[in-house]
Order: structure tokens, then sequence, then C-alpha cells
């Protein structure tokens, strides 16, 4: 397969969908709709529904049927971002080579914006209801492992702990938990609720989520390695932002070829999670092996 | 019946499921969880789990069986509380008479505390399916209409358009909006969350959430009369602060005689929709008559 043609593929379909779910429409509150939709629209790999797309077509389901709750993975990662890059958290200006959502627009915007993104996730799912008669407690088991996921116990609770870990040294464990909560739990949900939707039976789920937790910290570590390695115009960013923010790393904490090493050894596990799965695994075999040769 | 003692009786039983949910417990986030914690439990009228409970009750369900759901509302309330008082909002630096979350804390932490209890609602809603085996559908249900309440076609668009009229005259029907979306959709959403939980039919479910409805206007015109004629002491707040603020209130648009008529019509109206229910319905009646004579 053409990994290249086949996300270029999904993409737009991930695209599309978003923008039936929210259209850029005048209203009252236009604002923060239009708020809403720049930041969704503003660029992004769509990373998290694909792979969810990828799972659900891996245990044999429908990867349309999937696209409510692919996109409303992709709602609360753009909601993540939106607040993160907030002037009272990372305090970025630009995101993949554009304003922020807060200097595009403004702080208080900004909040809502993501506010309404996260919200807007869950009512995509609730609303999809209709679409799952008879599978209504599959689509709450969705609905709670999001939930989990964004919430204390993954990504707030991830941010709290990166915030809390500025300007002191930390060690590998307490780096691991920060990308497991922050950018892990997100990935894996990704795979998890794919593998849901798309009617896995409990070991079919269980094996995705295992690929999901092992793509998502070789994720975090090539990411690391990007941000030594990587070319700032393939990037968007300038490299080396890590290293002058003081940030600990995979590369800085266990040294470049160890954390090159430990990638591909996650990638080959990952792979081996979905062996059984046959030629229907293809994509989520490519979206691994790609982690290691990624240049953005 | 003794309204006094059925609200604290009906308090107790809120706090107690709302400190089982959200325990203060200590973990790697443990920061975030004790803000979230923290203006969880600074004060609060718990309303709208109240109205919440008192529906359920009033189509003939059990309350405590409406736990999860009224729990959930207070979760989604009180985020927007937080949020709200950051500074790039409202800036806030009390509640209540006590320190806001960013005071008490940092703006940082506030925001994630925010995040957290939102996500954390539709959490509680959907690791209840268990206990709603076979009612899945209903439980969707009310996801749906939360996050419909909470998102940007309510309470995130009502604030935006609250900001967006900050200096500027506004007109009845722009108030009304506001207020609308910014207290009243959540206000209804906790009748009509409540009557669905409490296994009510289409008919009782309208007649609740026309109840909602009038509640949460009477609710908000009777908060600008406070706000003209309160007591400081009384309110834990000082009066004259929308004036100060240059605040379009009714009082300031259509006049206190014609505003304190207009309430008790709403009042009126609100209690001839439950007057069907009989005995079952007397807390929503005294509820209602409530807000008329209501000090804080």
């Amino acid at each position: 397969m053409d990994l290249k043609v086949y996300l270029e593929e999904r993409r737009n379909l991930v695209n599309r969908a978003l923008e039936a779910y929210l259209p850029a429409v005048r209203g009252p509150a236009f604002r923060v709709v239009q708020a809403m939709h720049y930041s969704l629209f503003v660029g992004g790999k769509r990373l998290r529904p694909i792979l969810c797309l990828a799972a659900a077509e891996a245990v044999g389901g429908d990867p349309g049927e999937a696209l409510p709750v692919a996109c409303a993975l992709e709602m609360v990662h753009t909601y993540s971002l939106i607040h993160d890059d907030l002037p009272a958290m990372d305090d970025d200006d630009l995101r993949r080579g554009q304003p922020t959502c807060h200097k595009k627009f403004d702080e208080a915007t900004a909040i809502l914006a993501g506010d309404g993104l996260l919200t807007e996730a869950f009512h995509l799912l609730a609303a999809a209801a209709s679409r799952f008669e008879g599978r209504e407690a599959m689509l709450l088991e969705v609905t709670e492992l999001l939930a989990k996921a964004a919430g204390y116990r993954g990504m707030v609770g991830g941010q709290m702990l990166d915030l809390m870990a500025e300007g002191r040294k930390i060690n590998l464990k307490e780096l691991e938990l920060i990308h497991r909560c922050k950018t892990g739990a997100l990935l894996t949900a990704a795979t998890r609720s794919g593998a849901l939707v798309g009617g896995g039976n409990r070991i079919q789920v269980a094996a995705l989520t295992s690929y999901g937790e092992r793509f998502g910290l070789a994720f975090q570590i090539t990411d690391d390695l990007l941000d030594v390695e990587g070319d700032a115009a393939e990037m968007g960013k300038a490299p080396g932002m890590d290293e002058q923010r003081q940030k600990a790393t995979y590369p800085a904490l266990v040294g470049l070829e160890a954390s090159r090493q430990w990638a591909k050894r996650l990638v080959e596990e990952a792979m081996a999670e979905v062996e059984s799965f046959q030629d229907r695994a293809a994509p989520l075999r490519e979206l691994a092996k790609y982690l290691l040769v990624r240049r953005s």
C-alpha cells in the first residue's frame, strides 16, 4: 500500500466530516464558533482520527461508521492545543506556522473555543446514538474512555504534571508518566475506540489498545528525536526548542542512540500486536513504521 | 412541606455523592484534582442538582438513581464559574466570599481545573452505564442535552455574547438571549434530564422542560433585582455591582416594578406546568415560589 495516498484520502474523509459537524455558520455567538473552526482547520495531520478509522478497519468495521468517534478525538486534541498554547500555560504565539487561537482572536475567545470543542466532542458522540441503535452501550463505553483519556486521569493531569515539572530535573519515570497522560492517553483512546466502534471482540480490542500504547510512546520518543535532528522547514517549527526550554526529553535522559533503539523496539512490538489481523491491519503497520522515518 | 429542611437534606445528599465521585485523593497530578475539589466545595446552593432530583421525583422516579446526572450538572456549573472568573474573562478575585480558583491556585491550574470538571461531568454520565442497563439510549439523550446546554449552543455561546456585549448598550432581546444561553440552558437541562432519568413520558418531559425554562428566566430576573435591592451580608457579595459595571439588567431595561411583575408571572406559569404532577411536584412548586422571596 501507498501510505502517502492512504493518509491523503483519510485526511480528506476526516476533514469533510469535521466540516459537516462544525460548519463555520454565522449566528449570535459566531465569534466563538469561528475560533473553534479556525483552530480545527489551521492544519494538523489528523493522526488520531486516522488511527481510529484504521483500527475500526482492522477489526472488519466500516471506517465511515467510525467518523463521529474519529472527529470527536480530533476536537479533543484541538481543544488541548488551544488551552496549552494560552499565555498562562505554554504561552505560544505560533502553531504549525500560524497564529495560535488567542493570537488570532483573543484570550477569552480562545478559552471559550477550547471549552466549546471539548464539549462538542461529547455532543458529537451522544448525538450519534441514532446511528448506533442497539449499540448504545458501546457508544457509552467509547464516551467513557474518551472522557478518561481527556480528563484529570489523562491529558488534563499530564498538562498539570508538565507545568509542575518546569524548572526542575525530572527522571525517566516521571517523563514517561507525563507523556503517557499528555499524549499517550488520547492516541491509545483512538485505536481502542476504533476497535470498539468497528465491532472488535475483547481480544481484538485489547490488542489494538496495546498497539496504541506502544504507538503513543514511540510517537513521543521520535518527536523528541526530531527536535534534536529535525529540519525547521520540514517540521514547520524550530528544532532545539526542548533544549532551549530545558525540557526533559528521551535523548537528554537516555541518549540519542538508545532513544532510537527504544523507538524501533516499540514499533516492532506495536506491529506484532496487529499481526493476526493480516491485511486489514496494513495501514496500522505502515503508520507505525512511518514513525521511525518521519520528518515532521 | 418545609422547603428549608428539604433543601438542606438534598444538599447533603448531593454533597456526599460529589465527594464520592471526586475524592480529594493524592496522586501524581493531585494539584489539579485539589483545585477541582476546592471549587466544587467552596460553597454553592446545589440548585441545579436539586432541580434535577426534584424533577425525577415529580415523574415518580427515585432521586437516588438520578444522582450521577445531578452531580454532572453541578460539575458543569462549577467549571463555568471557574473559567468565567479568569483574568481574561470577568477577572473576579472572590466568589461567595472566598478566593476564586485562579487566586487560590494559579491561572494555569484554574484553566485545567475547569477543563477537568467539564470532562469529569461526561465521564460520570458515561460511567453510570452499568447502573442504567437497558436504558442506555436515555443516558445518551441526557449526555447530548447536557453537552448542548454547555457548549457553543448554550453556556459557551452565552459567555461569548456576554463578553461581546461589554461596553455597549444592548436591548431586551439581546439580554434575554444571553441569559437563555448563559444560565437558562443549564437550569432547563437540569429539570429535563431529571424528568428523563426519572422515567417520565414525553408529555411529562415537555412540561418539566417548560418549567425549567420559566424557572431559568425568573431566576435571572430575581438575580438582577437582588443586585438592586439586596443586602450585602445576606448575598455574600456587594449589591450594585451590575450598575457599576454598566451591565444590562432587567430592572435597568424595563424598570423595577415591571421586572417584579414579570418574575411573578413566570413563577406562576412554571407552577402551572407542574400542576398535574400533584403532590410529587410540591418541591418544584416551593422552589419556584422561593425565587420571589429569596435574599441570596
